[in-house]
């Protein structure tokens, strides 16, 4: 158990200042709920300040904003200007990653003519294929199959039981959750006489530089070129990224959303849980799509849409609030018919 | 082969009674169409009454109201309150679960920190982690990585292929099958000028007991504090539950649902297949979601809802039929319209 | 490096013809934009032709009709009758599929009772149970898990991390993708008295010959009887097949689509991306459900629906053109309110 660090200390690290006792020390971070004495917790949405009013914890952490707020009163504070970009560094110091041991374990089973460099740690039943090669700093997880020609990148970290197939690429600092798939054949057939003759799906993936790919996930193998999901995209659990599939950089894909071959997505667009983009289309940079939603068309830079078919997110909730009273629009409807004596069509 | 039990043994098992031939020995349990003479069938639903008349089973297992079924007359008949009940009962003493071998395989790698109790099995090439403990009677399938500091209780049992990231927790008779991935990070960003950058994920996973997690399934460790399935839940295949969610306890998870980052869900919640959550809402008590939709708000004890947004089931159903009824209704306002000499407007 | 192959002899391969110049030899299969001199390239849809007029390959594979396009004028081009399928006999040329080396990798752990062909590969760390089978020219990936009592027909393809519970049968040149669990329990409980007590699936999972399954799709095993996948079918990631599930022979099932228990799908029924079937319904032949859709009900021959619930597709669009215009109606309709002097009602 480490020491803890002082409040001062903290706030020197973050760039913020304490608002109580610069000399009280905290050993973890809980949420507020949770935490005791020795505890920093956190306080970012306002409208949880009664539970930061009645936490346990040694000190909260929080936004300058709320500096003077009444319900804080006579609490230790450590205020920073981002609350959530502090966590991210008070964090790195009290719950530092555990560091992995070079080396590769004995029960991995690695191509002769892989290369592996010094600093990769590579774990037990680890499997990887000819001609591969880890750079500097490399973690690979138990039970990883990384097939032929693949290269990961320095400091990248492939959790167990992902899965690489031949030619995969990935960049510097690039994470897999476990159970990801990457370069799975794409789903492509050719039908002729009801039969679906497979297209050899010869083509490779490549993920630049700081994406994470969540647990589950799985992105296919192009055609013919690449599927190439750009530097800094973050991707959830259980996503699906079809084949011939370009993702731009800074997009989020939330859990369970899914994109069909050879749809293009620009730089930074955001994919709500379980929504879905059709194939062939263009998302402009910045396109929001809902949750649940369905891109089927190409959208414009900036786009925010949500339904399926996805609209525009004003006109769809303007329609979603009409659904709610269209019954009552029948019945209006029903009652200027009858003032007008006519009989009712089409019901 | 097993010799099989009579109807008058089952009746016995189940608590209920033969009509027919009580001497009659049945030797396994097929569906209708599959069932020969040694076989018993199950008859559940009235509409598959006809199927039960030309089955070729030996006898079939129905419920005590159809016990004078003209379509069954002559048919020696298992007759039980609750026909599943009893299902669960036959099975359980004619395809007895294959009994685990206990020990530890001698390929598996375990950490001479961990605790494996003498009566637990460990299958080919596990890997377990530092400090992490196997209770009594735990059977870990081929391949299963579980890391450190995890704990898997009595009875529990991990299928091939499984991932427990470090810390998490299983508890008494949990089943979690192939490819589910618990414990992997949360989606946690803070994006500062187009930069996402990852909120470490310090939490964990916690399961009580007699909890089943589906194929492929994905648990997310909390950031902080812990994700948690409360005790009896069943959660089916390919489900992703985000970070910092609890679950309550006897709740069902249909196939494919998902449940966005720290909602609670209360006691005995359905979500049907692929419908979905969002995150920081409070599902009440016994709230039913049907299938393919979203609840976006907290709902209240309960509830029954559908839609996206999801609203009252009731509500759903209305709106659904006036949606069919729609096109009718333009046509309607516009004989309206011209009745009243009306121009056609923003159409 | 292969030394390619001249256009003629890939007209001969694939009973084309060439225009332009038939001595000119290809090495590889390349997208436009990523073509060189060496390379063939493809080109379907006439959107793309500007591409093609602009690409530097070599060689442009196209079909028949677009022999005269001037935007292709003085190009060498492959002209065939349908250039998908003469695509996939020239990658069959060009890029043939890495053959597999036969034999069991001495880390593998197979059970004596285990028939493995002397042609069938096991891969590293595979794990093979008690009484299945490898037929003539099977390839089991590193890390696959097959239980006890499974077949796996003659040049059948399991990739990495593939999981098969016991008793599951994969017909002949089938091709299972990574992290695919086949065999899982079905979801089923009987509830009483808020406990939901596991029915044990003691049926199981086949799969017909020529049957493609993608990367962590899951498919449960059936209570009693089968889950059965017909001949011919093709199944993409992500997706979930219930228990008792029938899936007629040259199906296509589509990323994320899933079937909730005991429903029928018949011959050459279509779910696209992310739809969804309900239990217990029969599904016609030729049905083709929308992406994002929910078949409730049972679906006639030739069907083609969408929506939630699904309804025919061009009711679909109807209502969902009307749904944009709805706004609109709520207006119109006001106006007549207004000129015959009625209260608003209803809203």
């Amino acid at each position: 158990m480490t020491q803890g660090l002082s409040l001062d200390e903290l706030a020197a690290l973050v760039g913020g200042r304490v608002q109580g006792d610069g000399t009280r020390r905290v050993v973890a971070v809980r949420p507020l709920e949770e935490a005791g004495p020795e505890d920093l917790s956190l306080l970012t949405a306002p409208r949880y300040r009664p539970a930061a009013r009645d936490s346990r914890a040694g000190a909260i952490l929080t936004a300058q904003a709320l500096a003077g707020d009444p319900l804080l009163a006579g609490r230790d504070l450590l205020l920073a200007e981002d609350p959530g970009l502090a966590l991210i560094a008070v964090l790195g110091r009290l719950r530092p990653p555990a560091a992995a041991v070079p080396g590769i374990h004995p029960t991995a089973v690695v191509d002769p003519t892989a290369q592996i460099d010094a600093s990769a740690t590579v774990g037990p039943y680890a499997v990887i294929g000819a001609g591969s090669t880890l750079a500097v700093g490399a973690v690979i997880g138990a039970h990883v199959v990384i097939g032929a020609g693949c290269r990961v990148g320095a400091g990248a970290r492939v959790h167990p039981h992902a899965v690489l197939y031949d030619d995969t690429e990935l960049g510097d600092r690039v994470i897999v959750h476990g159970g990801a798939v990457l370069g799975a054949d794409g789903f492509g057939y050719v039908t002729a006489g009801r039969v679906h003759h497979k297209v050899p799906q010869v083509g490779r993936v490549v993920v630049e530089a700081d994406v994470e790919v969540g647990a589950n996930t799985t992105i296919d193998r192009a055609t013919l070129g690449e599927t190439r999901i750009g530097a800094g995209t973050k991707i959830d659990n259980l996503v699906q990224v079809g084949h011939n599939v370009r993702v731009g950089p800074s997009c989020v894909l939330c859990g369970q959303a899914g994109i069909a071959g050879s749809a293009e997505l620009g730089t930074g667009v955001v994919l709500a849980g379980q929504s879905g983009v059709s194939g062939h289309i263009e998302v402009g940079d910045g396109t929001q799509v809902a949750a649940k939603s369905a891109l089927l068309q190409s959208s414009e830079r900036g786009a925010r849409v949500a339904g399926i078919p996805a609209v525009d997110l004003a006109a769809w909730r303007r329609q979603a609030s009409a659904l709610g009273r269209l019954p009552a629009l029948f019945r209006r409807v029903r009652s200027l018919e009858k003032k007008l004596g006519e009989e009712t069509s089409g019901e």
